[in-house]
C-alpha cells in the first residue's frame, strides 16, 4: 500500500518533535496510529529515539461518567495549570470513537479554552481494536509529547467500560470526577475504580447543586475511609469544583503536585513507572497475540465453520479452542 | 509423568455419570482439573461423550463480598431447593483457592446441612491459571454435573476481582447477595455487577438488622429503577433473606423459577447459551495463546533479558512486545 500523504524523514519527525513543534508533533502521532506497516516501522524508530528525552511529565488520568463535565472540567483546569507555567497535553481516549468518527473536531469545540491556548496541545486518541487494543496508540502519543516539551499530560477517557483501567495504568495520579445529586449515587460509582482514584472530585459545586456536592463529599470521604491504605500510602482526597464559577482548580493542582513530591520522595514513582512500562509491554503481547491468530486466513475459516457448531453446544468449547489453537500453530510452522 | 492414582476407563467415567454416581463424578471433576496431559485428553473425550446429557440445568451464580453470607445463604436456600425435588450442585470458585489450599474440606465445613444430604454435591474449583484461567474447569464440572443429573447448578465466587464476571457469563440467572447497614453503602457495589445481576439479595435481615436491611432494599429498588432494561428484559428484583429465620427461600425460588419460565418463553434463554458457549471458546483461546507464549522456553530466556530493560525505560515497550510476539512466531516455525 502506499500512502499519498507526504511522510517526514526519521531525523525530520525528531528534530521538530524536539524542537517543540506543533504540527510535527501532530504528524508524529497520526505516523503512530497509522495501519500501514511501513508507517509502523517508521513509527517504532521514531519512539526508539525519543525514549531518552519521555517520561519528565506528570501523568495525570481523568475519568467519570458522560455528563459529568470532564471536557468543562479540563478545560477550566487546564487553564489553571498553563497559568502555573504547565506546558499541557490533552490525550483523550473515546471508546466509541471508532463509530461516531469526527471526535477531532468534537474535542476541539469541547476545550474551547484550551483549544486557543498555545500552551495546550490537544488530540484525541482513537481506541480501536485495530490500533492496538485501548491505550497502546495512547501511551505512545504520550511518549510524544513529553519529549516535544509538554510536561503535563491529561489522559481522558469514559468512565465506560474498560478503559479507565487502563488509564489508571498509564498514569501517576488518577483522578474521578462525580457528580453529586443527580439522585443516584451508584451512578459512576465502581468500587474498582473507586479504589485506584487518586482523588474524587465532585463536579458542578455551585448554585443550587453546592449543598448536594458538600453532602456528597462527605459520604465518600466517609467511604474511602473504609479502603485499606494504598500502596503508595496516600490517602485518597475528596475535593468539590466548579467549572462555571472557576473554583476548587488551584487546591486541585496544589494537591496533585504535593502528591508528586510525595510519591518522589519515596522510591514508589520510579517503581510505579517501571511497573507499567513492563505491563505496557504484556498487554500489547496478548493483544498481538491474539491479532496473529484471529487474522490468519486459516483460522477465520474454521471459526466460520466450527463456530455454529459450539454455539449449538454439538461440540465441546474448551476443546474446540484447543483445537482451534494447536492448529494454528501447526500452520505457523508449515508455514501457511 | 505417570500418575499412581488410579484412572478409570472413559466408559466407566460416563456410565458413571450417567448413572448418577457421586463418586465417579468427583474422580471425573479431579481429571477435569488435572494438568496430566494424558489426563487432559481422557477429560476431554469424556467432556465430547457427556455433551448431549448437558444443557439442562437451571444455572444459578451466586456473588458477593466476604463476609455477606454466602455459604450460609447457600447452605439455607439449597436446602430449599433439594425439598422442592431439584438435585442440586454447588460449585465455588475461590479465586484465592491457590494460595490457602484445603478448601475442599472448608467448603465442606462451611454448608453443614448440605454436605450431609445426598441431593446435593459441593465442590470447590480451583481458580488458578495453570488450570486454564478463572472459569475454565468450572465449566467443564458443570457439564459432568448435568450429565450426573443434577438439574440445579449454583456457581459460587466470592466478588472479588474479575471472577463475578466470568461467573456472569456462565450462568443463566445471577444473583448479588448484598450486606446492608454495614455503614459502608458502597461495599460490594459495583455498576458494572449490579448491572449483570438478575437480583440482589439482602442478607442477614434478622433482628436488629432487619430495619436496616428494609431501607436497604428501598434503595436499591429505587436505584435499580435508573438502568436500563436488561437485554433478556426482566427488571431486576431486591430480595430480603434470613438464613438464620429460614425467611425469604421460597420467594427467592419463587423468583428464579419465574425467571427461568419467562425467558424460556422467548428465545433469549437458548440465545443467551450460545453466545455463553461461544465466549468461552474464545476466552479459553485467549488463554492457551498466552500460555503457549509464555511457557515457550526462548520465549523465557528473552523475557528474562529484555524485561529490566523495559522497566528501566531503555526500550520501548510496545516496540518490545512486537519483537517478541514475531520471534515467538518464527520459533515455532523454525520448529524451536
Amino acid at each position: 500500500m502506499y500512502s499519498t500523504r507526504k511522510r517526514l524523514t526519521l531525523s525530520e519527525y525528531l528534530s521538530g518533535i524536539l524542537n517543540q513543534d506543533r504540527i510535527t508533533l501532530s504528524k508524529a502521532i497520526t505516523l503512530v496510529e497509522s495501519s500501514l506497516s511501513q508507517d509502523q516501522l517508521l513509527a517504532e524508530e521514531l519512539i526508539q529515539e525519543v525514549m531518552p528525552y519521555t517520561g519528565k511529565s506528570i501523568r495525570v488520568g481523568i475519568t467519570g461518567v458522560p455528563g459529568v463535565g470532564k471536557s468543562t472540567f479540563i478545560d477550566t483546569f487546564g487553564e489553571h495549570l498553563i497559568q502555573q507555567g504547565h506546558r499541557l497535553a490533552v490525550l483523550t481516549i473515546d471508546p466509541s470513537s471508532q463509530k461516531t468518527k469526527g471526535s477531532i473536531l468534537g474535542d476541539k469545540t469541547r476545550m474551547e479554552k484550551l483549544a486557543l491556548n498555545k500552551m495546550a496541545f490537544i488530540r484525541p486518541s482513537p481506541a480501536g481494536a485495530t490500533l492496538g487494543g485501548v491505550g497502546a496508540r495512547t501511551r505512545e502519543a504520550m511518549l510524544l509529547c513529553e519529549a516535544a516539551g509538554y510536561d503535563m499530560v491529561i489522559v481522558e477517557t469514559v468512565g465506560v467500560g474498560q478503559s479507565e483501567t487502563v488509564v489508571s495504568e498509564m498514569v501517576d495520579f488518577f483522578l474521578l470526577l462525580i457528580l453529586a445529586g443527580a439522585g443516584d449515587e451508584l451512578q459512576g460509582i465502581k468500587k474498582g475504580i473507586i479504589e485506584t482514584a487518586d482523588a474524587l472530585v465532585v463536579t458542578k459545586a455551585d448554585g443550587e447543586n453546592l449543598k448536594q456536592a458538600r453532602l456528597a463529599k462527605k459520604e465518600y470521604e466517609r467511604a474511602l475511609h473504609l479502603f485499606p491504605l494504598k500502596e503508595n500510602k496516600w490517602k485518597p482526597k475528596v475535593r468539590l469544583c466548579s467549572a462555571l464559577d472557576n473554583v476548587g482548580m488551584d487546591e486541585i493542582g496544589a494537591m496533585i503536585n504535593d502528591f508528586i513530591q510525595k510519591i518522589k520522595s519515596t522510591s514508589y514513582f520510579d517503581e510505579n513507572r517501571s511497573k507499567q512500562r513492563l505491563s505496557w509491554m504484556h498487554g500489547h503481547i496478548k493483544w498481538l497475540l491474539e491479532s496473529s491468530f484471529y487474522q490468519h486466513p486459516e483460522v477465520k475459516k474454521r471459526l466460520h465453520r466450527i463456530s455454529p457448531l459450539v454455539e449449538k453446544g454439538d461440540t465441546p468449547s474448551m476443546g474446540m479452542a484447543r483445537l482451534l489453537v494447536e492448529e494454528f500453530l501447526r500452520d505457523i510452522k508449515n508455514n501457511k
